[in-house]
């Protein structure tokens, strides 16, 4: 029986041309943070049901591929429930796997333990435009160092990596969890409201302060609490140093180190940039996991409205998977998304060596083809990449298809090549 | 509730330092073939279970991790058999996602394709030593080329990465079905127990000719025909040119072409060697795989006594898996041997970068600190890797665990650094 043709609904074949420029990617992420002492891991693809389920994924947990059972443990049907049936899932995301890497490897593993993953998850999404089941996510974590050296060394190989990939003029928004809270705090807000407050403060960008505002007021929040919290905001629309603005306010409400500690990830960023970004204090800057418990930041490409990777510190999380407290702060790379960018800019390899083409007519003599060959492996050996091929009787439209695929040169050997 | 730490059953975490020479390997495996002008793609890691239950797969059909339906259209309780909750399965190669690749894409792809591909497969194997249900594999193939310009790209492309990675006075045994074929014609062999001849010829190696002939004997065939099959081989072991010796004792059974074609491969590799290795023609080979339809090819390492890939032409499988006929030749190449081979050889990244660690005194002040990843930026521009991290309290182990790692030299910044 013939096969059928597509892939699986909601995955993709990946052409040959993107395919490039994503080893070329693949090639610089892994070269830069390894520059900054990062260690590339990988885990398997699937992980227990039970590792996929304990409620820490959210959402995603509801978009589970889930792996059938083999053999004897496999009764389908007696079965009544997914339970029953089911041993294994492809893993959703990078930070469950990491956890239970990391667990199960410390004692192996430099402390503080520094991880680059890239690999593909898996989410079972209503399949549309943009967005596939099957995609690369690319994580960057540093595990048991509770300090902001961990938030420094990854925005500054974020921005650097960033930069090597011809991007510029993008901003790294930075704000702390910490601050959002001491700001509600401050403002009156009661701690059970915090995260219905901050999902409405995250729309400030799109509807602005009156409507922020309004949001607030609607939900019945008190007149003068929501005047005292946007007070601020407006307040810090005009200062220079909006950090400093907040250390000084929040006296009392927020730790000084806080304040203290994020100026100094914005002082040393700044002072060591390898490209042209802004690095922007954003008290509006929410994130919406509540997992993270300080710094948060996030990539924004004002040209193109998205956000192309973000992260922050999660000092709670890898215990709640583990067992054994770990402080930990991490940068999500939106893979797929930069790729898509780089596909839609026509972007070039840097330095990709020339495509040469050597095509060799039926009258070359068996004797004489071998010294095709042998010219090839020179050219090849000079960094060149040689394609020989047979030529095709219609030669005009065989090197018209190959300039499409990039040759821009071309060599072509007959019998009186070498006999004259 | 905590992870479970391990791994799925028969999958496995892969440390920094094999990651490290994984990458390498896959680095250079992409640069070599696509010197030869092949293309890097990829396919989804799921396929639609029918696409994988076709009977091409043989045994590892056996072993798919199939994937259970979602949403409405999984009905556990009224299903019976697996057919009923599942939808799509885990690839256990890459030849069925090529043949789907190649089919559903092929208006947009060079012709011919030259395909290089890379990634993970899974089989349900009984779970065993340097066996796992996860593994990488590497495939190179050429779709659309009739003559042995494939061959002789994929044994050279291939030969010329294994000599970068250090490899030589490996063996490339190359033989064809035709030829296995002609042999056993000539002999008086029927056609229906060809299979179950060559089963027993593979195994000449380990048996020799007085054990084939003994097997042979047991299965029932005439003692007329096992003399004269087996009279050849030992004629071909004093024969410097077996190819020419079976071109013409052969003669009227084995088309002209096909030991022409075979001497030409062979000429033409050797002419072109990139590093030190022997092509030998080897009438045993067998390679067990029925659907090869000519060229067939190994990679021996005779001190490892083991085989690191192979492959062959199979100009009739495409075409039942996409209905049009289509020639095509291909290598698979034992990426995880390989990768086993080199750590067991404690292999070293040629030009690997220079790793060094600045250690942080806590006595140094906030003004200072950025300093320390100003120097850290040139030094990383200069190509180094540069570990940042804050000065342990014990820094005499600090220095001996970064040493375990690779750093080779450090560099340890107090307050008096700078204030002297």
């Amino acid at each position: 029986m013939a096969l059928s043709k597509k892939p699986v609904t909601g995955m993709r074949d990946i052409m040959p041309d993107e395919m490039q420029v994503r080893d070329y990617v693949i090639g610089l992420i892994t070269e830069t943070y390894r520059s900054f002492g990062f260690s590339h891991i990988e885990t398997p693809c699937m992980e227990n049901i039970a590792n996929l389920s304990n409620k820490q994924g959210g959402e995603n947990e509801k978009l589970i591929f889930k792996v059938l059972k083999r053999g004897e443990k496999l009764k389908i049907a007696e079965a009544s429930t997914e339970e029953e049936v089911v041993d294994f899932g492809m893993r959703y995301d990078l930070t469950v796997p990491l956890s239970r890497y990391y667990s199960n490897n410390s004692g192996q593993l430099p402390a503080p333990f520094k991880a680059l993953q890239m690999g593909n998850v898996w989410r079972a999404d209503r399949p549309q435009k943009g967005r596939y089941r099957q995609f690369m996510q690319c994580d960057i974590d540093i595990l048991g160092d509770a300090t902001n050296l961990a938030e420094i060394e990854l925005i500054t190989a974020t921005t650097t990596l960033l930069g090597k990939l011809g991007f510029e003029n993008f901003k790294i928004c930075i704000n702390d969890r910490r601050i959002l809270k001491a700001m509600a705090a401050y403002s009156g807000f009661e701690e059970k409201d915090y995260d219905d407050i901050f999902i409405i403060l995250d729309k400030m960008d799109k509807i602005g302060r009156d409507g922020v505002a309004a949001e607030l007021k609607e939900c019945g929040y008190a007149d003068e609490s929501i005047d005292k919290y946007l007070q601020m905001f407006a307040e810090l629309e005009n200062e220079s140093n909006g950090i400093a603005y907040i250390g000084e306010k929040l006296k009392g409400v927020l730790d000084d180190s806080v304040a203290a500690g994020l100026s100094q990830i914005v002082d040393t960023v700044e002072a060591t940039k390898a490209c042209k970004f802004d690095l922007v204090f954003d008290p509006t800057l929410v994130r919406g996991m509540s997992y993270y418990t300080g710094t948060i930041f996030e990539i924004k490409m004002d040209e193109l409205g998205c956000s192309v990777g973000g992260g922050g510190r999660y000092d709670e999380m890898i215990g709640k998977f583990t067992g054994q407290k770990t402080p930990a702060c991490g940068f999500s790379i939106g893979f797929e998304r930069i790729i898509l960018i780089l596909m839609e800019k026509n972007f070039k390899i840097p330095n990709d060596s020339e495509k040469i083409a050597y095509l060799i007519d039926k009258s070359v003599s068996d004797e004489d083809r071998v010294k095709v060959f042998v010219e090839a492996k020179k050219a090849r050996e000079e960094g060149m990449q040689v394609l020989v091929s047979n030529m095709n009787k219609n030669k005009k439209f065989q090197k018209e298809q190959l300039e499409k695929e990039g040759y821009t040169s071309f060599k072509e050997f007959y019998w009186d090549t070498w006999n004259k």
